[in-house]
């Protein structure tokens, strides 16, 4: 008799192709596909969980998904099986059966999201896919000052437009840094309401061009006023990296690291 | 009266859309998409010349390209000309005028390629278009240590599939690391033959495999056998990133830089 058992998984997709990660009627979405081909794998129908619902052309290396199957394959081989029916676009790793209650939205504890600029006066090319082009110079010492501002738990609602009601978050680290014509930033927290990265990430850029100072991104929190936060930074500069779980709902057995972040 | 001068431009693409650098007749190139664009702007045919004729598939972050142009356009609105006319997969920066008699190709002194390598169980999506994808482990180690066996000047007739007859080349310098699931392999020559890097990173890898030894590579080098070098690594992980000319017929001014290796 076959055995049913919950299996968590990573997962690495290109967003340009996708509406999303959350299944919709008539778009194509990155949980559709991975059910698709799964279901195809294992001989009935799945549903698959998300820790991040990522917007449409957000990208992914380090989303994490779990799902129940019923299967003899071992988790190996239902990785590749699994991989060998996913577009060119979307790729499982680090397939894994963890404890059966493993829930990969409900048991995530951190979220960590990297956003990429590139800051040139012309446009990119190779990296016209991956990152936000921002022609004016940024001062990234004024960027890293202003970022310290949402360490902590603060009241996001400005930072967000979604209808979310409850928009208190908790913010554990942030970094931006330069290499070389790119600036980056990542970010980790509890949980991110909708669009709150990019909005982040779009008044930090103020912030670099010298639009705004750190006190006036303080006063931003303090206020929740959406509409003097302004603009969102472009999706397409966005990557989920890695999502972090509790060690006792993390695993099977003592050999799986709790932390998934994508090198 | 508007007077003829010499531009030289650097020039990143993404060779996934091209058939080379080369004008062909009946194929999409670097060369008529960048001599089309200014000639439009410029309003005369122009010849543009590029530093390395890289092959179909291989991208470039350091091409460098001259041609002589009429026009009363400075060089930085020139540059946005060009630019606005060029498809969102080629763009030019840094251009500036030089001595009437610079030329790209004849000129340089030195070129600089990088090869991608993702070495990873599963195939890579984020960079899909940018490496080569290996599933075997790779000793980083022994691939710089035979690396190190290509260093000075050698006869490369069995790194090349082309029809040159002088096939003495200069490897200044080469550089092998990891980076993550990434393994990078850097070079830099006075010129290369045809396939020559591709050939180079293909007998590396096999050295990482442990199918070659160091000695193995000294010994085909010597052999100037190309059976015996077997494969060419896929030219989509290729990238031309840096051009070096000798300083005096490299600028028009003093303010110009040598050495263009892109960040």
């Amino acid at each position: 008799m076959t055995q049913s058992r919950t299996v968590r998984a990573t997962v690495e997709y290109d967003g340009a192709g996708f509406a999303g990660f959350q299944r919709q009627a008539a778009a194509r979405t990155v949980q559709q596909e991975l059910e698709a081909a799964l279901a195809s794998v294992v001989g009935h129908a799945v549903h698959v969980t998300g820790a991040g619902r990522t917007d449409a052309g957000t990208h992914a290396t380090g989303q994490v998904v779990s799902t129940r199957v019923e299967t003899r394959l071992d988790d190996a081989t239902l990785r590749r099986a699994w991989n060998a029916r996913l577009p060119e676009d979307l790729v499982t790793r680090g397939v894994t059966t963890v404890a059966d209650g493993f829930h990969a939205r409900r048991d995530a504890v951190e979220r960590t999201y990297e956003y990429r600029i590139v800051q040139t006066p012309q446009r990119p090319v190779l990296d016209r896919g991956r990152a936000w082009h921002v022609r004016e110079p940024l001062e990234v010492a004024l960027m890293q000052d202003a970022a310290g501002e949402f360490i902590g738990t603060h009241d996001f609602r400005a930072f967000t437009i979604g209808p979310e009601t409850r928009t208190r978050r908790d913010i554990t680290n942030i970094a931006v840094w330069r290499e070389g014509s790119m600036v980056a930033v990542r970010v980790s927290g509890n949980a991110f309401l909708h669009r709150m990265v990019r909005r982040m990430v779009a008044a930090l850029v103020r912030v670099g061009r010298g639009d705004l100072t750190a006190g006036d991104v303080r006063r931003l929190l303090q206020s929740g006023d959406r509409a003097s936060v302004g603009a969102t930074a472009p999706a397409h500069g966005l990557t989920l990296v890695g999502v972090r779980y509790p060690s006792a709902t993390n695993r099977a057995n003592q050999s799986t690291v709790a932390l998934e972040v994508s090198a």
